[in-house]
């Protein structure tokens, strides 16, 4: 029962040294030294390319991501299980950056760094957490975690989602009818959408002009989701007042993109979250108890959906 | 038992609607509109100047802010109870602005704004929370409710003051003889000290370098506790990585002052936390209800030791 590992090489010695502390008795390789291709049964990886096709007893694809777009389903033969990574290195790191990214945009520091770049000290009126309207597209582990942060410092907050759902003090809208009411009562709007046919250029002028003038938009889904240019015209007529992405296409941004220097736009390198190699190890680990055990593995993601 | 205002009138008019709603058998009076001085029983000021002296029968001075630094304890006659302004509205402003101003070092938000300059797409490795050590100096009503906020996102936590304290999950440590070993074991120290002679210059070379290298500063005291050369010279050596500053010495910070083009500084311009008249007039009527039950005040100062 191998587990082959194929991803970055040096996350890969510890998750290595992870499963070597845990589980001794399953062996671990990291890709490209895979040994007997019979022997393994679990691939983890970023881009598996043909390896599931390749492998004969290959039994599940566990993404070291939280996302499984990276993949290309149809190079993995239909009878084989794919997991997403849920683990808490991930849900912290989206937390984090996105209450910092909410934070931010409710305290004004856009202006105020443009006013410190022009050296002038102007207070501005502070507005309540009560009055700054926060939506998240997208209410799977991810989107849950990050509204129930939020709740806590007192924004009003509300969720959409394909499917119905039910978050304690979130409002929760479902489905295509429900969204232009959802968008209508959103400052800022955080994107947590899995990238799918369906979301692919979801983010684009008729969402801008569905949220209330100034609203502020927070990406940290999958950057082909967001139509670029219809942002940039949205920040300039003043219809959105800023946005933080961190997730671009393509992905490294090339250095003559007009997003890098618009004064109103911060941009980081896709370092939202990240996989904790660690508990991430953990994670495979349990869903292959569980898998033992006949119980539904955390993650696994319905194939014709795509997520 | 006449209530005088004497601060922002734009404000005063916010707090004068609500005392008329809650307690319409207290006359409330705006500054310079005094009526008959010796009607005047409370005054609610920013600075008073010499009315505390020239009302012969006041009973309590209100602070409009949560520091009484701004007030000439001198020119109060010391028979006068002095309160400085505890209400919900400071104190969710000051948790927001610190969890943003945290959460943005601990994210390397510095390094991305620059190399978004560069236009740069570099992901560094994340640190995990645990792994990032907060402290905040200051362990009244603000530097606790920070506290308490920071901890829910993993941060280890320690607080130092003057006289010991105990707050649940965090390390707590008082007085002298324990700074140093606050110092060596915070990478991100928040200032929340009030200002007395005691604190006046107390963000100096020696503090900066008692921090682990490469240490950040939040400060949001008050202006004058920070030996703004010794931060700058500690900036430049690499002993501090970055600072986040709302309060300068003065304020408004002059435009040729070194620390606004400073690429690790931020600059605000004192607005991390502001009384919110509304929620203020409840705590002043709140303290007035105590003051005729003979409870003692919230937020009444020692007036020997400033604060």
């Amino acid at each position: 029962m191998t587990v082959l590992y194929k991803s970055d090489p040096l996350r890969g010695a510890i998750w290595a040294k992870r499963f070597a502390e845990l589980a001794p008795h399953i062996p671990f390789r990291v890709w490209p030294d895979i040994g007997d291709p019979a022997a393994i049964r679990y691939l983890i990886a970023w881009q598996p390319d043909d390896l599931p096709i390749t492998l004969p007893n290959l039994e599940v694809v566990f993404s070291v991501g939280a996302g499984v777009d990276q993949l290309d389903l149809a190079r993995i033969p239909a009878h084989l299980p794919v997991v997403r990574m849920i683990e808490p290195g991930i849900v912290d790191g989206m937390i984090e950056y996105v209450t910092e990214a909410v934070l931010s945009i409710h305290r004004d520091l856009f202006d105020y760094v443009l006013q410190q770049r022009a050296r002038r000290w102007k207070p501005m009126l502070l507005t309540p957490a009560a009055s700054r309207r926060v939506g998240v597209l997208g209410l799977g582990v991810l989107g849950t975690a990050v509204l129930e942060r939020l709740r806590i410092f007192g924004f009003p907050c509300a969720g959409w989602s394909r499917s119905s759902r039910d978050i304690k003090g979130v409002e929760c809208f479902a489905g295509e009818a429900a969204f232009d009411v959802f968008l209508a009562r959103t400052d800022v709007l955080v994107c947590l959408l899995p990238l799918t046919d369906a979301t692919r250029g979801f983010l684009d002028k008729h969402v801008f002009a569905a949220l209330p003038k100034g609203a502020s938009i927070v990406h940290v889904g999958r950057g082909p989701q967001l139509i670029t240019n219809d942002l940039l015209e949205a920040l300039d007529s003043g219809q959105i007042h800023s946005a933080v992405i961190d997730v671009t296409d393509p992905e490294p941004l090339p250095a003559d993109h007009p997003l890098w220097d618009h004064q109103r736009v911060r941009i980081t390198p896709h370092i939202a979250s990240a996989t904790c190699p660690v508990t991430a190890a953990d994670a495979v680990l349990e869903n292959l108890r569980r898998l033992r055990q006949g119980k539904p593995m955390i993650g696994e993601i319905d194939r014709a959906r795509g997520y």
